[in-house]
């Protein structure tokens, strides 16, 4: 490799770098259009080809999208979350939710052990809004996913949030919403009731109880739960 | 965009995607160098500057490496294996373990429940290779991975044997080699034959228990297992 290649190779890298620190700290957000080339060139001063290289390095990895005759969207926030949607696309739906409920009977115990004043005031709070609507199925998916994601927070492990979070949220794309899940968001109420008890008084041992039957109850719902035919089971 | 631009990024995406490729079937292994430049370019029947754009794409996902003055190597054999490497190397051992443990868990159960023959017979074959090499320390680790590895194997879980393999390989490179780790390999021994044996006899409630045992006696173990200041604990 020329000396020539190397020093241009190291600045497309910081580009790259630049570039993917912007939609991590929120400069830019999912859904956003970045800013027209020309803009950018002048912003980064560096050469056409050179920020053309960067963008589509983040293009490749997720994190950017090039819509025809539309410009450069922010597709994902996170390039490890990039790469985990881009893994979990290829998954069956089983494999996901094994590895979902693995990480959520740990989550549940270290919630337990874990959780803080607020982190206990957050997950009551996404739980009654999940109450509140229980009628939209849509909506209270969404809710529910907030109650479990609220719960991996109090963990404090990112790593473990990180994992749970793509997962959780790679799942929920699959949900129909012609069903009628009433019987099953009867069932989780009372669950998540007790599991939110059991990481109230700090008992991992309770949460992880309670979190089994959470589980079960979804497992038992999972065939009118999933679309039949949307994703592989 | 222009039309033009568009038709080259697609085929810088399309020349990703066939190097990719390349690397995830074996053809060009971790550690080799990728044929050079002229001869990539002759093979794709693409040109130059479209040939360096893919690369240089691959090298932001961690997929690819460039040495200075000596071309270019491969570095991950998969794309979601680079960035979940990436993401690790951000995080604290603990954070890492605590993931690892909850999925080790939910391995050992379903590997209880799905493991065939032939798993049960790789399973006792790594076991009986750590027994050979407990009094080398690097080769005794290197065994005791391969031997979990082989039971989240017999889960036949895609996701979980990724997730698995990418955790604990990243783990295991902070091993203290200078540490007397022969209480621990003598108390491994024990737990890990109990886990066998559940998994032989199907029994997933067992081979919990016997997981749990294995995990709280590495976590012992943890203190003079991992070199200080080696890695944020």
């Amino acid at each position: 490799m020329s000396l020539q290649k190397t020093v241009r190779s190291s600045l497309v890298k910081q580009i790259v770098e630049q570039l993917a620190k912007r939609v991590e700290a929120g400069d830019w957000k999912v859904g956003e259009r970045i800013p027209p080339e020309p803009e950018l060139v002048e912003q980064l001063g560096v050469s056409r080809n050179t920020l053309r290289e960067a963008v589509q390095a983040l293009i490749h990895t997720g994190m950017l999208e090039a819509r025809q005759g539309d410009g450069t969207y922010v597709r994902s926030s996170s390039e490890f979350g990039a790469a985990m949607q881009r893994r979990l696309q290829r998954s069956a739906v089983f494999e996901i939710l094994e590895v979902r409920y693995g990480l959520e009977r740990e989550i549940a115990r270290l919630a337990a052990l874990r959780r803080s004043t607020s982190d206990l005031a957050n997950i009551r709070e996404k739980l009654e809004q999940a109450y509140h609507v229980f009628q939209d199925v849509d909506a209270y998916v969404r809710a529910d996913v907030a109650f479990h994601i609220a719960i991996a927070e109090a963990t404090k492990n990112s790593v473990m949030i990180d994992l749970y979070k793509h997962m959780t949220e790679s799942l929920h794309l699959s949900v129909n919403s012609t069903v009628d899940l009433t019987g099953h968001i009867q069932t989780q109420f009372k669950t998540h009731a007790e599991l939110v008890e059991a990481i109230s008084i700090q008992d991992p041992d309770a949460a992880e109880a309670a979190v089994r039957n959470v589980i079960e109850a979804s497992k038992a719902a999972l065939a009118s739960f999933i679309q039949e035919g949307d994703l592989p089971l």
